[in-house]
């Protein structure tokens, strides 16, 4: 078992939302006291296509999503507390079927 | 012109969303320094009832949203750093077209 981040203390939340593909993502930008900046957000079902500008690692926090990372052949399926990490400049699929997919986006 | 609330410092952030009739609605719920909560979301283009447990202030941020109050028998239209009031225990209407509504929701 995995465990989960529930919370971060001490953000700085941006209150506007971020939102992508007709509102089927939508997060909130956050900077933590260090200075690292990260987005919680969620994935209701569709399969998306996304594009990273810089690289990305992707933690759940509920639900779960099959991801077909650039350059692989197979779709690999991630739940609460798991991590997966995309490279910067990249495209990658992510699709959510049911119940939505809550994650965390670490950035760089 | 109104004065826009962009960011919440210091805030404890809950990292799985609310994700209200559908995605139609989702929010973040965030705790501050002083123990106050507030949650910021995003309406997509939609006519949703809400039901309000504590009293309520909407705060908008982005877009504009109508407003049916209860008891109330006109619309009233909302936009950035304008505020408006829900009862506690009270049902409302809200819709929103074309663009999303961005929110900061004041409980209590």
């Amino acid at each position: 078992m995995n465990a989960i981040t529930d919370t971060f203390s001490g953000a700085a939340v941006s209150t506007r939302a971020n939102v992508y593909f007709d509102g089927k993502c939508v997060s909130h930008s956050l900077t933590l006291p260090d200075g690292t900046r990260k987005s919680v957000g969620v994935i209701l079902p569709a399969t998306l296509t996304f594009n990273t500008g810089a690289p990305e690692i992707m933690e759940g926090v509920a639900g779960h999503c099959e991801v077909l990372l650039p350059g692989e052949q197979v779709w690999r399926r991630y739940g609460p507390g798991e991590r997966f990490a995309v490279p910067g400049n990249a495209s990658f699929q992510i699709r959510v079927d049911g119940e939505p997919y809550h994650y965390i986006c670490h950035f760089g």
